[in-house]
């Protein structure tokens, strides 16, 4: 008899979190459902990036959805008229939440990921976030998680019918260099992944936005260089 | 000293609970800011008819966002394969779920009026949904509701910021009967709101579906015809 898979969920944005949260899922067992998003963030590149590793990973659909949030404005990563913040070291990344928070972005994500979930009759949801080596964004925290999972277990039709809906967070308590650990033991290749803010039309890192600096410690923190940064560490 | 009015986003779909809904907003004495969204539903005539409606009630914006729930399919409503359920009485609705429920809805909706809120500095959303006189739908029902509240003020920068956000639900508990009569106290024109689930090319209604019958029994209990209808009651 063969065994039927359970199906999952996965948000992916083809950065270094998502693309090892995927990693994991499948490592889990899951029939893995990629799902991408299409925001006006100035970052395109991740999107072909994003294609490119699930292909690799050979999930059993990738699916790119494309949403207005570019047009209500509100944050770095979607308006050009704003500068992304850019620093020499980790050390100076601010306490504040900083310009390339975009309003409530996980919260639409995870919606459609639940709306897809629903149609799939998967009952598990995937995605990277990360609460310790992360950029203050208050919709990456434990608490914001349980709390939508409590909201989507009274959403749905499949909920109503008895069916728990699971938002799984593996990364959301590791540091940046035990995801890398975790993600290199799963055989992860990072060297396609893209984690910076504001990047080349390449897909080349910038270095010095916040995402880039705590990518590079991570790897720094594992004696190993970036495979996707150019210059050397 | 001129008062500045407190913003608030209403979700307006064109039909006559998110009309109501609206009018007891800017009743309230809020500056409106209405949002519409085109999902692939097979109604789409409800998009023109909520411009005219947001135009007449002279919000400070309108605004239609596109999404892709289409494509994902599951629903009546949006996958032109599966028919809309017709009934001859209001008494032959069915207790399940029906085919017209769309997966995870109004989580999608609310999260982008979220997001707008946040960039537009709102903290109050108006959500004409209806727990009583309604189709089924898990997401229509008050602990739903009070679920997506405790999420949104953990999601958001303004909540992390201290400000409470509120979801409105003015309608929810109220027969569609009483829905109607405060929308007219409050001078709302019913003939161009659109409520059918599968209306002709010209918005007229198929007075068939379960959203047709509900509605026809409100304006009966009121003791008058729809004025949408093209044949009297």
């Amino acid at each position: 008899m063969t065994e039927v898979k359970r199906k999952a969920v996965v948000l992916l944005s083809g950065g270094l979190d998502s693309t090892t949260c995927l990693a994991i899922c499948q490592a889990e067992g899951f029939e893995t459902y990629a799902i991408s998003f299409r925001y006006g963030q100035r970052h395109a590149v991740e999107l072909e990036r994003a294609t490119e590793i699930a292909q690799s990973a050979n999930v059993a659909r990738h699916t790119i959805i494309s949403l207005d949030l570019g047009g209500m404005g509100g944050s770095a990563l979607t308006d050009r008229k704003l500068a992304v913040p850019k620093h020499d070291t980790v050390e100076e990344l601010g306490q504040e939440i900083p310009l390339t928070y975009v309003p409530a972005r996980n919260t639409v994500f995870l919606s459609h990921a639940l709306a897809w979930a629903e149609v799939l009759g998967a009952n598990d949801i995937y995605v990277g976030v990360n609460a310790l080596d992360y950029s203050g964004y208050p919709d990456c925290r434990p608490e914001y998680i349980r709390a939508f999972e409590v909201m989507a277990n009274l959403a749905t039709k499949s909920a109503v019918g008895g069916n728990r809906l699971v938002v799984h967070t593996p990364l959301i308590l590791w540091s940046k260099a035990e995801i890398i650990r975790k993600g290199l033991e799963l055989g992860v290749d990072y060297s396609r992944t893209v984690s910076c803010y504001d990047p080349d039309e390449q897909g080349r890192p910038c270095l010095h936005c916040d995402s880039c600096l705590l990518r590079q410690r991570g790897f720094q923190q594992n004696g190993l260089a970036d495979p996707a940064a150019s210059v050397s560490l």
